[in-house]
């Protein structure tokens, strides 16, 4: 066993649907501005400016029917429903016809955001994770396999907030579908077992406040429930 | 024993001088444009435009002594020089003045960077990751615990390359000394044991090409030597 002169963390890990084995989280990828019209209600012009990546701590996941404590230093803290892709098989420059391959399976997440610290870094040019990678900011329901459920490539995906609905889209309508996305991510950075993808949020986004209860669902994928404290 | 349904990595861990234990690593972050003169090299002005945080994954450190691959998709990588700091107990808002109880020790490290693509994120107002947070991008040689070495204010950090001067300074420079950002950084971020805070980098960045031998050092903390391959 490794000796460790502090505290250590475990490996974060997310349950997988149908075993008691769990899924070890090495990294966090997000795509931003994934979708049309959510690319549009952020100022983005999305036939001129491409898709685009950012990151947060393996440990910012939390399981589906946690509770997702409030984050400080923001006043307007947004949901983002998002389709989960995770990696089971490492590579570098993995071509979009052998992406499948590499995807252990498939969850319902959502991409917290401190919208505020986020808009204020994006305007002067600077990093995001103030915005981003904060703690409990990546909820995420269980992975269900590819091989009980396929590559879905289609389907409706949806949050509703107290029983509302504020977001409702197709993951047809993703700008860089699953494949196109792990063809340019291995591009630039060497995916590995244990990364998940957060693939970007439907148009919709906006805030939560502590009480609020978020629910999403996409169709051949599963839901996820989330309250805010 | 956690039972993981796909192969784990193990915690990334930093050697510790004087022990066989070693330093289990939880989170990176680095904060952006921390020497005066180095924000001016990059087209800031620190009067106005105080520092800020980014983040890499916990895996991408490497040790004194290694080969640094150059990463793919970067024409234009460069080193930068600079004091990390171990955190050894977490919290949350932690004022400066009970700052140093929370730190474990200090080490030389190198925040390397795709400088090409920070910058073009840079312009568009996106996120960095893809020019900060590639595989191998967090050098950290040995860390120097403050029970041994203090909490070192002062003294000459510099770095080298084939055994030129490229950078040289005072960490007593720093805009944001240590207690002050971590002051900031767990008002943002809740710290927890393991997290390292690169605390920026003085002025004289630039290239490195493959075969290009890095040697830095700060005094009273120690060296780090990295090539390039």
């Amino acid at each position: 066993m490794p000796k460790y002169a502090i505290e250590h963390s475990e490996i974060p890990t997310v349950a997988i649907a149908g075993t008691d084995a769990t899924f070890p989280v090495r990294r966090i990828y997000c795509v931003g501005r994934n979708y049309a019209e959510h690319a549009v209600e952020m100022g983005s012009d999305p036939d001129r400016d491409p898709p685009f990546f950012f990151m947060k701590p393996n440990n910012t996941v939390i399981p589906d029917g946690a509770n997702f404590p409030y984050p400080p230093k923001s006043k307007n803290v947004h949901f983002e429903m998002e389709l989960v892709v995770a990696i089971g098989k490492g590579g570098a420059d993995i071509p979009q016809s052998r992406a499948n391959d590499h995807i252990y399976g498939y969850a319902c997440g959502l991409d917290m955001t401190r919208r505020d610290l986020q808009l204020a870094m994006r305007e002067k040019g600077r990093p995001w994770e103030v915005g981003k990678a904060f703690d409990a900011s990546a909820p995420c329901a269980e992975i269900q396999p590819a091989s009980d459920i396929g590559h879905p490539s289609a389907g409706a995906i949806w949050l509703k907030v107290n029983g509302e609905t504020k977001q409702s889209a197709d993951i047809s309508d993703l700008i860089w579908n699953v494949p196109e996305t792990i063809e340019y991510l291995s591009g630039l950075f060497e995916l590995q077992p244990g990364d998940l993808i957060y693939t970007g949020t439907p148009a919709g986004v906006g805030p939560i406040v502590k009480g609020d209860l978020m629910e999403g669902h996409i169709d051949g994928v599963g839901h996820i429930t989330i309250k805010v404290i």
